[in-house]
């Protein structure tokens, strides 16, 4: 018995881990998010259990807490359950808070990182995240916040007038409040802006314009 | 003729995406920098030049500008160069600095994206880096940054008062300094702090403390 947080990458397959593909081709049962792509799923061995757990914009298939039960329920089953999710599990993926109910389960558990959207997305619209000439940190923060959290508000101060790189994920509805939150904090309206869509796909868009735009 | 830069990830090899082995597999040309581990050149094809032009601490085997020109003059010569970095090749790789003179000098190229230490080597020590509990944004910062860029020191007031994780890279032997900074600017002496040493290879160690101690 063991489950495995695995970090699928932002989309492009090619982006996958040569350890998160062994683990994928091994697993008896998959449980996976929405993801960009569902050409991972192609690397289960036959006969594997593949369960779709994911949700998109409001509509989820299961809360966390039934994803949560099923990994442990599967897994405590004595089967190798791959635990499937775009991105980093550890990095806007939840991943910290199904570890701490497998922990809690007394369930054995890894986590295989994957490539973040946050920096191929870029990456593959040309931009370089940080450059010895121009920025030595990079922040990435989430575009939509839990808004139960205490102390919810982002330390836009901060943001504005730090010397970062920011990447802001998924942050395509808040957008005009993103922008007009760094400008009031004190960001030059002019700074340089790129919108990345659907980075890696084929779906892949990019602009480029300025904060005020 | 073609560059591409790939990302090798933190140091396991399993980490390696599986189109950045691909790549590794089929140029005629690997140009590689000092990395955690030379598994990766075990994908190489019989017959590929494995030209190293690493640098550890202070000593280069060759300038910046001396492996610019060296790429662009093996890809000129009609060959597919792979030149393989540590982590990824626009988060403090100086990836995109070879893509401004690969564009220079008119040499089609390929960024492939690597998993950074800095994601992997916390995910190995079982730290997630966000969680929707404490931490809606992670911030990467180099360790030791360029002493000739203009207005080179980081906000450290930004960073100490920001409810980011913070992550830097290769800061070891500033850590006194950071941790003086961070404290000196407003972050509290009892805030958790980790370091992790050789993140995701066979030598890797990490502890947690604060950053006081």
């Amino acid at each position: 018995m063991k489950v495995y947080l695995i970090g699928a990458g932002p989309g492009d397959p090619g982006l996958l881990t040569i350890k998160a593909r062994d683990v994928l081709s091994e697993a008896d049962v998959i449980v996976y998010d929405y993801l960009a792509n569902s050409d991972f799923l192609d690397f289960a061995k036959p006969g594997a259990e593949i369960i779709y757990v994911g949700k998109k914009g409001g509509d989820h298939t299961l809360s966390q807490e039934g994803i949560n039960a099923l990994i442990v329920e599967k897994a405590k089953e004595g089967k190798t359950v791959a635990r499937l999710k775009g991105g980093d599990p550890y990095m806007f993926g939840r991943g910290g808070e199904e570890a701490e109910e497998l922990l809690d389960a007394g369930v054995p558990f890894e986590e295989i990182p994957g490539i973040p959207s946050a920096i191929a997305g870029p990456a593959y619209a040309g931009i370089p995240l940080t450059h010895r000439d121009y920025a030595s940190s990079v922040a990435f923060i989430t575009g939509h916040e839990n808004p139960d959290k205490p102390g919810s508000s982002h330390n836009w101060e901060a943001l504005a007038k730090g010397t970062s790189t920011l990447v802001f994920f998924m942050g395509m509805k808040n957008l005009p409040h993103i922008s007009e939150q760094l400008i009031k904090h004190g960001m030059d309206p002019d700074t340089p802006a790129a919108l990345v869509h659907w980075g890696t796909t084929t779906k892949h868009r990019s602009m480029a314009s300025t904060i005020e735009k």
